[in-house]
């Protein structure tokens, strides 16, 4: 029986798009599903396979949901074993990838989401926080290619699914990112250069128009 | 060369605990090094080794640190992996089990704490939310002796070090656990007869006492 792999998922998610790269790095075929979250319909597949958290990504494999998306990209790499390893085999190196992973879901969303939610002072703030988070990632790469190295990995796909709502956090913010973290953008580049990330990130014009949108339904502009 | 193996930790906390389950889980011989966090000072050696977070626990393994509690679970479990396996082997119960355990972590501790930092209504909002995160825990362990089946695991010593916390919570709150999740208390029980456990948490009237001294300091009794 072949398997069967769906993945619920919205456009613009750093999230969702996550598992769309891991699954693309194994070759793994699934069917894609947009959920409606811009005008916050969720489908009752989503609400039946997450009743917890009800958001997406969900992995829906066989029938059985795998929600939260490290998660997901973790099991996406076990059951896809035989090919392209995302997590370092080293305990201390995945724990050590663990651990930052964790710490992009700790900082990263919050602080790029108060770039645009916000104005003024608060706003400065988030910009601050948002560089000052980065340049600890970016110390994190130092000098390699990759944050595990050589290959392309389990941390890699954490932060990446970032890079295409750049545009929007700078052209909100007024700054420029590469002009604080250099290395890390061209990290982010060499990302891109994979058919993986180029071709599962979001365009990051339509990501500004998203962003352009809800700031205005908020009040934000 | 022997390995050497140092835990950073506080006795009251329930991450912290969450290493020394682990580590007597496996039998592992570890330095426990307290922390005195009760007044606000933390050790040259925390702050050296956990510079993001500066946060216990923090196991020292051979000099190098591992932080982030549910991360120093999965990495003792990789590294001592000849005896008493703690997540589950198979990928779909491996993920079943983070998610569950991520919820823990997501969702309990700030209900928790809500409990005996505030009073009135928002205690009343507080102690509904906790009973409702317990009981979604309950109808995930159903009628097995543990959470994931017929072994102690990863998922049982993610949630079983905040039991200690159970009398605190209850007093302050005016409630009883037991009357609105038997299971939980009778799995929690069971739990407690493995001596990896019961030599690992607190002492219950210790919490509490602790709780009214933080309670005294920030003004809430």
């Amino acid at each position: 029986m072949a398997d069967e792999v769906v993945l619920l998922d919205y456009w613009a998610s750093m999230f969702g798009m996550r598992a769309r790269v891991a699954l693309a790095e194994k070759g793994a075929k699934y069917e894609y599903r947009e959920e409606d979250l811009r005008n916050k319909i969720k489908s009752q597949v989503l609400l039946q396979m997450n009743p917890v958290h009800k958001k997406i990504p969900v992995l829906i494999h066989n029938g059985k949901p795998v929600c939260e998306s490290l998660i997901i990209v973790q099991y996406i790499d076990e059951i896809w074993r035989d090919k392209a390893p995302l997590l370092p085999s080293e305990p201390y190196q995945k724990a050590h990838s663990r651990f930052w992973a964790d710490f992009i879901d700790k900082k990263l969303y919050d602080a790029g989401s108060k770039i645009w939610l916000t104005k003024g002072e608060e706003q400065e703030a988030a910009k601050k926080d948002f560089i000052e988070i980065l340049k600890q990632l970016e110390g994190q790469l130092g000098d390699k290619p990759y944050f595990e190295g050589e290959k392309f990995g389990f941390l890699d796909i954490a932060l990446i699914t970032f890079y295409c709502w750049f545009h929007a956090y700078e052209t909100c913010g007024n700054f420029s990112i590469e002009a604080e973290c250099p290395k890390l953008i061209a990290w982010a580049k060499r990302c891109m250069q994979r058919e993986s990330v180029s071709k599962s990130l979001a365009d990051e014009k339509k990501v500004y128009e998203l962003v352009l949108g809800v700031q205005k339904m908020l009040g934000v502009d």
